[in-house]
């Protein structure tokens, strides 16, 4: 009946009996929860049919279930305690978006135990407790699915999994937090502060009532650990990530950097260094004119480069309801066409971040080298530039593009900004305090790294 | 044997015996085929341990055997004749990489009636006789596997059947043509003629020999109507695609396009309108800030607009050697996670476009509305243009943006350029018609569709 129900003529895939259909219990009705509910409704027939079976909700659990019970409608069982949901014999797949770590630990566990596939967006959950849910879920022989946990839309780990499959990768860059993204383009657009440009976001729904985990760039650590760990078969403990927000970012520096062709992006950035691993987020340079740097407003993109494909670059929405219940799906869909093949469910390179988990360092952060942007406010003595070179090329930076910039506000301070050649975080930073000792206290007003991804 | 060879414990991969492996017989050792050699060698313990199985290639055929045998090392046995491959009991799988499509389509059907699974890259096979293969390979429960032939290095096939599965597809816009991109970016950049531009393109191996095909638009047309088929499960008619090339374009519309605020591109386009569909290719206006617009030299970019997930961009490499063995090593490692799992290989969503062929009406060009940009030749005449605009707006063209250009070369004549409101191309060849008549012979130097893409 199910290996049956894995071929149907395309016309019949809608008579298919339910009783070959994928049974989905559904922990959260919020903001994706609802999305997912819709889309499954909207386009069933279309599902069913390229998934060779249905996909049916028919259980869900939630904190209000009166809220629920008029999201979901009258087909959906509801029930209070989601232990029930995960532990039921009638699902087949546990679709987890309530958010949350513990909780959503405890139940995501129990659910392999009983032996559920796991659709999840979580990736707060995967970054701190992947290894153990990961290894749970072989054991069990289950799938657990997350392609909406990273980049929401974009079909990134399917990319780098599937499609970049026959490649090394060397590097993957990219705009993972569309509510950082939105605050940056703000205040590169309207020059607004950062504290204004978070109000702005706050208001418009873009950042949460306590955006602390999108603003300290956690929220994208935690992808970028994720796509890491997808990308080199890397198990990335979080604390070994380099993290830096963007809420000390001075909208000057913006203009700044636009003066010598970039924009100023929050990157997470996951790289092969020889045998080693740069894996850190931090506001970054960009030229202008790359499709990074082109990235707008709450939409996320991906830079990906491979030995053999070379460089590739996945775009689309960052954050939404239905924008990420299209990757909820999609994962739905994957496990429909793989259960139904009475195929067991242990595929390596589904339920594990690659199917080849090694063990790789992590370079530090005053290891990782690239260029750096420096800001000094010399405008007041400009006699001090020509003194500020002397020193720096003794102290072997080299200042390979250099612009004065004035401040666009009224009686504010302008600037000297500079882009180095490549050089290592420690290297830089003893630099800079060989600098202040050298010139009687100067130092850079401001310092970040610069990619130029050729 | 087999089914133990599908979960082999990561260290293991290397160790599984060759019995398992997924053997390849190639047809055609140039820069597709020599590219995918290289790919399966250099790559080759990371592709069996993700693929869960090696993959061998075992036996190849091409023109000239003894520069095959110099590509191929020892270990690949070369025949001359191509049909003792297709039949070869040894081989699972064919890797089409010859190009042409009478020889290719006798070969391909031959191999699938034999029982191999085969991978292509050959568009104008496809767009040809996509049908009588896919029915096929159906028939014989083989795969046949195309990742390669719309958009190179971009796992666009993927990204669409299975990452945005949950859609209904909206609308699929892309670059797909390396090289006419390639020559639009000089003809903009350098503000070289057509002809001059095509000339570097050979001289730089942007361009074949005859570079017809691309040129005249119909490669691009051959990958819109794969696109199509996969995005909305249509069966496309070449012939029912409205195809213009490059080679009637003025540079000077480019620099004219620029004073609006718009790049000229080929684009192929697929889109739902009620029901039917608009398929075409034709240099059309984008605006320069889209992200189509920013891609440059002979590169690829596709829009996708989906109910779900909203619009995403997939960009990569659009020709190349190792670029397109990418694709095709990828569909190798779908056939040999398939192949390996014991399951019959029918499944709909990978051997037909969709899984879902329906019949869908093709609008011909006359009823597609679209914005349109007009270049009129009348600075010695500037006394027409207030008269101008009388008449279109008795023949009910808006004219929505207009400008003044000047010609970049000495001598030539400037124009006035003007965005029309969104009409057929029937209404707006009547109108211009009308306007011909009204005016005593006025008409447009240049004519072109605009794309806003919003």
């Amino acid at each position: 009946m199910i290996h049956g129900s894995l071929f149907p003529a395309a016309s019949d895939a809608s008579d298919v009996s339910g009783d070959c259909a994928l049974r989905v219990g559904l922990i959260g009705t919020g903001v994706v929860g609802s999305g997912t509910c819709q889309v499954l409704a909207r386009n069933a027939d279309l599902i069913a049919q390229r998934a060779g079976r249905p996909i049916r909700l028919v259980m869900a659990t939630a904190r209000n279930l009166l809220k629920a019970a008029q999201v979901l409608g009258p087909d959906v069982a509801l029930v209070s305690d989601p232990l029930t949901l995960v532990r039921h014999p009638g699902i087949d797949v546990v679709v987890e978006v309530m958010g949350g770590v513990t909780l959503a630990r405890t139940l995501v566990l129990d659910a392999i135990a009983h032996g559920k596939h796991v659709v999840t967006v979580n990736k707060a959950l995967l970054a701190e407790h992947g290894s153990e849910i990961f290894a749970a879920a072989d054991a069990q022989g289950v799938i657990v699915a997350y392609e909406g946990a990273v980049a929401v839309s974009i079909p990134i780990i399917k990319a780098l999994r599937e499609g970049l499959a026959a490649n090394r990768i060397l590097e993957v860059v990219g705009i993972v937090n569309g509510t950082t993204n939105f605050i940056l383009t703000q205040m590169h657009d309207a020059g607004l502060s950062f504290e204004a440009a978070l109000r702005l976001a706050t208001e418009l729904g873009y950042a949460e009532a306590d955006p602390t985990l999108d603003v300290s760039g956690m929220d994208a650590a935690h992808k970028t650990a994720l796509l890491a760990a997808i990308a080199f078969g890397a198990d990335v403990p979080l604390d070994l990530v380099h993290v830096q927000g963007i809420g000390t970012l001075d909208p000057f520096d913006m203009v700044c950097a636009q003066a010598l062709g970039y924009r100023i992006k929050l990157l997470g950035m996951a790289r092969q260094r020889s045998n080693a691993l740069e894996v850190r987020v931090h506001p970054t340079l960009v030229p202008e004119k790359h499709l990074l740097a082109q990235v707008q407003g709450a939409m996320n993109g991906i830079w990906v480069n491979a030995d053999a494909a070379g460089p590739t670059f996945h775009y689309g929405a960052g954050a939404g309801s239905q924008t990420t219940a299209s990757a909820v799906v999609a994962d739905l869909m994957d496990v429909a066409r793989q259960g139904s093949a009475g195929l067991s469910a242990r595929v390596p390179h589904r339920s594990v971040p690659s199917g080849v988990i090694r063990s790789w360092p992590i370079l530090p952060i005053g290891q990782v080298a690239s260029r750096h942007y420096l800001r000094f406010e010399l405008t007041k003595r400009p006699e001090l530039l020509t003194r500020l070179n002397g020193w720096l090329q003794a102290l072997g930076v080299d200042v390979q593009r250099l612009a004065h910039v004035q401040h666009p506000q009224d009686g504010m301070q302008g600037a000297v900004v500079m882009l180095t050649q490549c050089l290592t975080g420690d290297v830089l930073l003893g630099a800079m305090e060989a600098l202040r000792q050298m010139s009687g206290g100067l130092e850079p007003a401001a310092m970040w790294r610069v990619e130029d991804l050729n």
